[in-house]
């Protein structure tokens, strides 16, 4: 079957301007004007009418859509109960940028959600103020994120319960190690009819196997929890340089209809801005599954750069790890889909920026130039903060072996042979070569 | 079924020397010794009895083997025949590296193939020397590939039908324009059981439609040609820097049997080095695509870097291009597979090594940052070469307006539109927002 074509607003101009379309003229169309909207339905309608013909003009075109984003159409959101109101548990870097991106769309979007929007602050004094109070008067979270205004809805609020009191929708966006503390504080204060999205990356390998961090949220709460990972440097999006995302969400039994509950397009409204783009999925143990790994391959290719063996290498280092990444996820969440890894932003995207820069390629580039080890290293560069792929190098490994599954990993288990064994970075080619010819 | 597991080579000396192995032990083994390789089939004949065994007592482990680069298993190689005589016709910066390459491999798998390799040259003067006599008897190529060692057994030889008389294996590596005469030189002196092997990128889009470099090959040649691309900057293999690459071959209809004719295991032989990982795939479509739309995607790289836009801009560029690549392989060469593009090194490997730096990237820079044309920044920045996807982005327009898809691509789209036509490149997020939702 043939879906509703999308068109970027580029296209829809070019097709419904086609004399007027300039770039002068381009510009000084109202962007998202009523007008325009009505003609882009209208279009895609065409669209939808005449594509099929089209497709079939040509021969050398054999497939409309092998690719699609997301199976959602152009849709409408009439909400049929009150609007949504959103609280942001958290409020450092990423939170308060996150809620920033909330807030600004709750304004905009007010007859689907309730404006304020609350966002708990783990409150601490800067000289003799109260941060919660310079966010609110200031409107400004001078120690997380200076000098990024922030809306005058968003409310700052240092009491956990009360920040939740009547919120439709959580946002959770904290340390990963403060997110037990935190739920154990909410339990018996949510309502079911509650939904959640988790920030944080990634997930937990103990003697259960992998838990997701979104299910742990709705084991200990009973709510459903979402996701939302990409690639994301906070401070780039805070400044509103154009980035993109990825929010999933799979749709719970009791799930109460079109415009009554949180869905996929509700998340968009919610989430996507015109520089921060949003592509709403179901896959939530994709995009977490690739949140954590992507970190471990980070730490290959600091290992690379510090031996300075080039683009060549680190490209193939990346290529390598995407490999393992999508072989991890299926082989122990066989619902997650490939697409996600290759496709997403969360996946192939988040795995390109954090393997130009970061905390992991820092510390494994210092490793290989100075013969430092991990922790050495650590200490030396992070003022205190970890890079987050010493630690899930070492879970994976400790997990792949409870499952005797370490050889199906030569990537992963090298990164982690070199951290905590003291294997040579030299031998890296060798342990990830597969030998499937013998001339003999 | 379960396929014999391939084990890495560290994999296996764990697996065979528990005790053993340690860094120390590990590297006085001698490599590739007769030993270590019949050591390695008994692993994993073994391998292959316990694996099942070890999968089913793990309730997490659902699946083996979701991703896997090639087919073939662990094989030797029987030659039923003469060895294979190679050339390799052309003898630049890529064309000596890969003749390097071969000759290496021809001298060590002496049973495989003649060790002698011959190279095609064009041929010139340096200073009073041909440079042919200057490569035969200082073994260097000192006009393109200035410092590099090249094995004795590669004999430069400036007479382009002498050069691959009695040759069974042909390996093309000149630019792109000469490629039409150089065939023409060809036609009527290269039997027909000889095969081929086209190490240069890419397609040429015509009225007669996308057409694969190796196609043109096998049409004007009559024998088959595969293809080789990947995450290979010249300099770095040539210094034997660790780096991977693809190689894509289908057997021809009249391929003569195992040991008798070329097939996968017989070409990566042909090129795999411990520092020059291969694999071996059927999907020379996808190999080819790959290879030529990956620089209109490092343009799009440029401006995002001019503009100043950052990493989160950069990698989601790399993922819009990587759909649209996949998209485009897909609707017009339905048999290519979609793991070639998001698995192999010609794919995305090849599309992050080439947005990371190179020609494209610094000539879409210099516009951002200057303003000027593309024709004036290529003028300044590239002494006379060209930026390929500046010419690649406007024969992908033309051949998609061609079958009314244009809107399809949007990032290729708008890439064109920024060169040619002078879009803004500020209306570049603008261009590719996916508009799904409406709030109304």
């Amino acid at each position: 079957m043939l879906a509703v074509r999308r068109l970027t607003r580029y296209t829809f101009l070019k097709r419904t301007h086609p004399v007027l379309y300039t770039r002068r003229a381009y510009k000084i169309l109202p962007s998202r004007s009523t007008f325009l909207r009505r003609s882009l339905l209208q279009t895609q309608l065409h669209s939808k009418m005449t594509a099929h013909t089209n497709i079939k003009q040509h021969k050398h075109c054999h497939e409309d859509h092998p690719i699609r984003r997301s199976d959602s159409a152009v849709s409408i959101v009439h909400l049929k109960r009150a609007p949504f109101k959103v609280t942001v548990i958290g409020s450092g870097n990423w939170g308060t940028t996150i809620a920033k991106v909330i807030a600004e769309n709750t304004e905009l979007h007010s007859h689907i959600f309730e404006p304020e929007v609350r966002m708990w602050v783990f409150d601490e004094k800067i000289g003799d103020e109260n941060l919660t109070d310079i966010i609110n008067t200031r409107h400004q979270n001078v120690k997380y994120l200076p000098n990024i205004d922030l809306p005058h809805n968003l409310v700052a609020d240092p009491d956990l319960l009360h920040s939740i009191k009547g919120a439709d929708i959580l946002v959770f966006n904290i340390p990963h190690q403060f997110l037990p503390n935190i739920v154990k504080q909410l339990q018996g204060h949510v309502a079911p009819h509650v939904r959640a999205i988790s920030c944080l990356k990634g997930f937990e390998l103990g003697s259960k196997g992998v838990q997701l961090l979104s299910s742990y949220v709705t084991d200990e709460l009973g709510i459903q929890c979402g996701a939302l990972s990409g690639a994301n440097l906070a401070p780039e999006v805070a400044k509103e340089h154009w980035s993109e995302t990825t929010v999933a969400y799979q749709l719970p039994k009791d799930y109460q209809g079109d415009g009554k509950d949180v869905d996929h397009k509700i998340l968009k409204l919610l989430f996507h801005r015109p520089y921060f783009h949003v592509n709403v999925i179901d896959d939530v143990a994709g995009i977490s599954i690739a949140g954590a790994l992507k970190n471990v391959v980070a730490l290959a290719c600091g290992f690379v750069e510090g031996m300075g063996w080039g683009n060549n290498a680190s490209a193939a280092i990346q290529r390598l790890g995407l490999g393992e990444i999508i072989k991890f996820g299926r082989m122990f969440f066989p619902e997650s889909k490939v697409e996600t890894y290759y496709q997403e932003s969360a996946g192939v995207a988040d795995l390109i920026t954090t393997c130009s820069g970061g905390r992991n390629v820092k510390v494994a580039t210092y490793m290989a130039k100075t013969g430092k080890s991990a922790l050495e290293a650590e200490k030396e560069l992070l003022n205190g903060q970890s890079a987050q792929g010493i630690i899930t190098c070492r879970e994976v490994h400790e997990w792949l072996q409870t499952c005797e599954l370490t050889q199906e990993f030569p990537l992963f288990e090298a990164v982690y042979q070199i951290v905590y064994n003291n294997v040579r970075m030299e031998d890296l080619p060798e342990m990830i070569e597969e030998l499937d010819i013998d001339d003999e």
